[in-house]
């Protein structure tokens, strides 16, 4: 198993150790650790790790914040299948949370998450007080009202209503690729990045924002449920706007290749500091996987 | 005005300022400010800065943290009132915010105001990052699965059951008294109390929050609605196990004289390096507030 991996299955151990310690409520615990444990890609511990490793920087110093992330993505999951929301039975081929924990809990395991994930990082002894801060300070950024949760909402407005290509990507770099770009952003504050690094690994990480979304949405149309573990067609049947309801299915591809050099292009920019060899790898398992 | 009535008046601009900063979703801010704007009590600030004043500490530098924790406080009632827990129409004599923005949005505010309190703290330009990160440690703490969020899990999961007078103090002391705490807590930090007297002001936190609580409890059945904005008898009609229903009206009132005394007693020992007048004067008005 190469270092990456290594550290990815590394991840479940740093939450679930945190949410088992002092536990009070044992429901809470045990709706937190469910969504937890339902599996997932793990895509935005992977492009942490990634990113440090490109800066030769050794990666169990990313794990909390590896971990942290991956919280504020579960909780954001939870809630986005409440039946207020989404109104998702299954995800990631399981019962969503309020399925096996009832509605109220999940709304609580989800506030649980997100929260706790700002203790995590708070509480990280690998890290300056400083690198601390400065994460907190981007992780809320990007999962608040300037990111992910006005995504979240732009989204649930644009549902039922004809929106524009320029408001769909809008959307997308809201509701996902704020919380794709907060790895890289991580990485870069953990390694102590120069600003030209900087301003370059953003730039790959809002196409991989991108990338990673009209791969979701061509997924929803020629996925299969066995590996995505998601209702195939949900997208259409909810009339959603999608790249693929937009662009066609080769459209949306097409829309995808154009990322993938562009995210490229912007990697050849650091090819003298970062290792990108497995940023490029990172880059094709966004655009080729299939769940 | 005192300097206290002051700085309270500046939440409102403190927390409303951040959530208009950049906004992307309109419905955000404005489910977000919305149950800001209703007003409430404004306890925990005015704690905060109670303790702050008893140390002698400008109010100023514990702004953001009481807007922060006002925040958290508000977000757990936009939630609490959800169909999904509560089911309540009515809040501080206002619609509840899933009944004007609908329950999506309601959810999403939530998660806002809790996600953008952590962001106002760690942008805080006059504390230190050191006090910054011990803030967010703390409060990240007393709001989740270690405080707040397991209180109320359990307070659900106390509804239609036996419980014991135990299990009832444990319930509050999660639920509400970890926030009540808080705020003393956080003026502890910004001060640099000593060991001693953050000791012995964290006792009297304690026994602030079980004051609040029963005063709470009272109010539910002596109250006025034009006062409280809340409806009257709620609590037995949800068959609620209250200190009421537990020790009866008289028996209430004297479990409430009783913290009171013991909370003066702990102001009592740390009067050699804090004013403590202002202090009495919270114990005052958290024991017979009729609102």
């Amino acid at each position: 198993m190469d270092n990456i991996d290594y550290h990815i299955k590394k991840i479940d151990d740093v939450i679930l150790t945190h949410l088992e310690e002092n536990h009070v409520s044992k429901t809470i615990m045990e709706a937190s650790k469910y969504s937890i444990k339902s599996g997932g890609k793990r895509f935005r511990p992977y492009l942490l790790f990634a990113v440090l490793d490109a800066f030769g920087v050794p990666l169990d110093t990313g794990l909390k914040t590896a971990g942290a992330i991956e919280m504020i993505h579960t909780y954001s999951l939870i809630h986005d299948d409440l039946p207020a929301m989404d109104d998702d039975d299954l995800r990631r081929g399981n019962p969503t949370n309020h399925k096996i924990f009832g509605e109220a809990a999940a709304i609580l395991a989800g506030d649980n998450l997100l929260t706790e994930s700002f203790n995590l990082i708070a509480n990280d002894r690998k890290l300056s007080t400083a690198d601390k801060l400065a994460l907190i300070q981007m992780i809320s950024k990007s999962a608040g009202q300037n990111g992910m949760i006005s995504g979240q909402m732009l989204d649930i407005e644009a549902e039922n209503n004809e929106i524009s290509f320029e408001e769909l990507e809008q959307i997308h770099s809201y509701k996902t690729g704020k919380l794709i770009s907060a790895p890289v952003k991580a990485a870069s504050i953990i390694a102590d990045a120069d600003e030209k690094t900087d301003f370059h690994l953003l730039k790959f990480a809002d196409h991989l924002g991108i990338i990673f979304q009209i791969r979701d949405d061509i997924l929803d149309v020629t996925g299969d449920v066995k590996l995505t573990g998601k209702n195939i067609g949900s997208d259409a049947r909810k009339d959603k706007v999608t790249y693929v309801s937009t662009f066609g299915l080769d459209g949306a591809m097409e829309q995808m290749d154009r990322r993938v050099c562009l995210a490229k292009k912007e990697l050849e920019s650091v090819n003298d500091v970062l290792n990108i060899d497995e940023l490029k790898n990172v880059l094709n398992k966004f655009a080729v996987r299939d769940n």
